[in-house]
């Protein structure tokens, strides 16, 4: 666990090994949290209300005083929603859906978990191609991160894979931080190359530019990292100048969007009980056909907004997969369990759909939660 | 055109032939039409809030008085927006999201437009299957008329076609009108059988049922109908019994969703002036990044709305591509010109997603439009 701050940009999807370690204490963890679940709910929305009452002016004049994007919104779904796809094209394709729906709602970390009960298995293991079955999570996870990654970094990061043999079929994200080459932005995502820097002089990045770029510091070759870019340069230098920021950097403070971080969950309590933000996710949304009219629901304004979705047989299912989870109504484990498309025309709802109609429901909902909390007005 | 009642469920692709014999007539109609749509604009609006102010009480006395829907959704889309997808198992797919996009929000009709100058040629001719590119607008318009009839009438409707090559990809619409052989049901589609009916007596029809249904009616064999079946049936009888009724009835008197109508337009223009609808739409809505932000807009209660999409390149294409078209600016064509999802994350909202999205956030502002009527509350 990481603060935001520390978030890596692009961790590996295998690095979870030691989890089966920490199992036993998880376990208990998770007992506990179980219990907290069922009694605090009601507790934890009356305090949050008083929370926001007594918070509601530091909010505004954090918000106020810059441009940038104080909060972030994590979805999360099962990796199974691949095994619904009817050939390897279209598991390509809809991992490619899920990315792209994730960016045009500025989503900031994708959680991918598994509901098959593999458990460890499917996030360490080696991969057998994106064409078969299974390993759904580990190839929803690599071709979240490959469509992520800006294409002039990929032959680095991503080296000839199986699960990326049908990468052409899918749909560019076009988000800010895919930039062409002579496009001007004061941010940009490089990698550290290996060209030892001068005694005292920072690290070569390659930003995707004509140039490379300079960096402040050493860092180890190979690293992605995020480089914000000197406010003038020298247009006879050889190189850029630059410093390297956090990746939270060009949201919090430039206000830009900057793509996601994917992270893998062994089960759904591990959504919630691995966030990466130091106090964990601090509004949780489940999502079904079951829950309550998204149009009577009011988003209050949040540090960590954490969206779930379930797969082929919604929460309920991931909920039963789950042997930490003592609960079998999912809407219990959320702080608002919205129906989010009222009235639909088809009997079910396709995950890849439902984030798309989901995330265009809540927009509104984030929005005004955050300019009443500007205008001094807090509403819930 | 006919009206709403009379609208033909199956209406075949290639019946508008007659659309060229019509051209001067409509030349000097559309002129007129511009003018009306560039200085009326305002008129327009002004006066639609009178109206509504006067007409809120009989909205609300419809409304009550059944639990049917009076009012009709349109979705209008360009063709072409297949020849952006990379395969032809992908232009399959491509059209089967926008069949599901518009059933998940009860759409009743879907016009589908040429803005590539083909005219009359993409609406009439000879299909050469869904691989090539070119013939989007014909293939696009037979896919989503395949998957939106219910799965028991396909062989009779839908013989072996190209254009349906890769239709085993699609998936399932799961609309209320796609039943089950044992489901219980008020209405079923139907097709009338090629078998004499008795002297007197009415049609045999195939509801997809263990049974045939006599109706009351003798209509042409090989017509697609809709049967409202006996509310008590002789279980005995080696027969069902119900009545025809219009393709409208089960929305406006039982309340349900029951698919959409498919209309082809030679151009951008054809969608407004060839409104199946007796007056047209009454709500124009045009979709763009660059339109006024959905959050500050308000829907008025209507009879029938309109929500047209561009392709590629945007609604701006359309208007170009429109020879009858004398403005260049496409908000003009449109009572509300939306942008529907600001602060959008990606570069470009692709067409597909666009309807989800946008629907999603027209979705509550439609239900608070005729909810606010119904309490008495217009709205606007
Ligand atoms: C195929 S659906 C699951 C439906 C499943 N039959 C069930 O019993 O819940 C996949 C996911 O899409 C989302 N979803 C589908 N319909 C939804 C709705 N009306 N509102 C909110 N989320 C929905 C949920 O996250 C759901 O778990
Ligand atoms: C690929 S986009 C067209 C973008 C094109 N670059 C332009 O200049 O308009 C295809 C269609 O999606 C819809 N669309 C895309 N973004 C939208 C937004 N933010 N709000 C409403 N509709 C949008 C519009 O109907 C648009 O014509």
């Amino acid at each position: 666990m990481s603060t935001d701050g520390a978030a890596k940009k692009h961790k590996p999807v295998s690095t979870q090994a030691e989890e089966g370690v920490r199992w036993k204490k998880r376990k208990a963890e998770l007992k506990e949290k179980n219990k907290q679940w069922k009694k605090a709910k009601v507790l934890k929305q009356l305090e949050k209300k008083k929370q926001e009452e007594a918070t509601g002016n530091a909010v505004t004049e954090e918000n106020q005083s810059k441009k940038g994007r104080a909060y972030t919104v994590s979805v999360a779904l099962p990796g199974s929603v691949l095994d619904n796809a009817q050939s390897p094209e279209l598991r390509t394709y809809l991992a490619g859906q899920i990315a792209r729906a994730c960016v045009v709602f500025c989503v900031d970390e994708i959680v991918v978990f598994d509901e098959q009960g593999e458990n460890v298995k499917s996030v360490e293991g080696e991969f057998k191609g994106v064409g078969k079955k299974g390993q759904a999570c580990i190839q929803l996870a690599r071709i979240l991160q490959y469509v992520e990654c800006p294409q002039y970094l990929r032959k680095w990061f991503f080296p000839m894979h199986k699960d990326l043999q049908y990468a052409g079929l899918l749909n560019p994200l076009d988000s800010p931080h895919h930039m062409r080459i002579d496009e001007e932005s004061e941010y940009r995502e490089g990698i550290v190359l290996n060209k030892p820097p001068k005694q005292g002089k920072g690290s070569f990045v390659n930003c995707g530019m004509r140039k490379d770029v300079r960096i402040d510091k050493q860092l180890q070759a190979g690293l992605r990292v995020t480089v914000q870019l000197n406010k003038t340069q020298n247009q006879d230098c050889r190189l850029y100048k630059g410093v390297a920021v956090a990746p939270h950097v060009p949201r919090t403070e430039g206000g830009l969007y900057w793509g996601y971080t994917v992270r893998l969950a062994s089960c759904l309590s591990s959504v919630f009980t691995e966030s990466p933000y130091k106090d964990g996710y601090d509004l949780t949304v489940g999502t079904s056909e079951k829950g309550s009219s998204l149009d009577n629901a009011a988003v209050t304004p949040f540090k960590h907004l954490l969206v779930v979705f379930g797969g082929l047989h919604g929460l309920e299912a991931s909920v039963d997969a789950d042997q930490n989870l003592e609960v079998t109504d999912p809407s219990v484990l959320f702080d608002l369990y919205l129906n989010t498309c009222p009235a639909q025309g088809s009997r079910t709802i396709r995950t890849e759909e439902a984030i798309l109609i989901s995330m265009a429901g809540l927009r509104p909902k984030i929005t005004a939660a955050f300019s009443d909390a500007a205008t001094g007005s807090l509403q819930n």
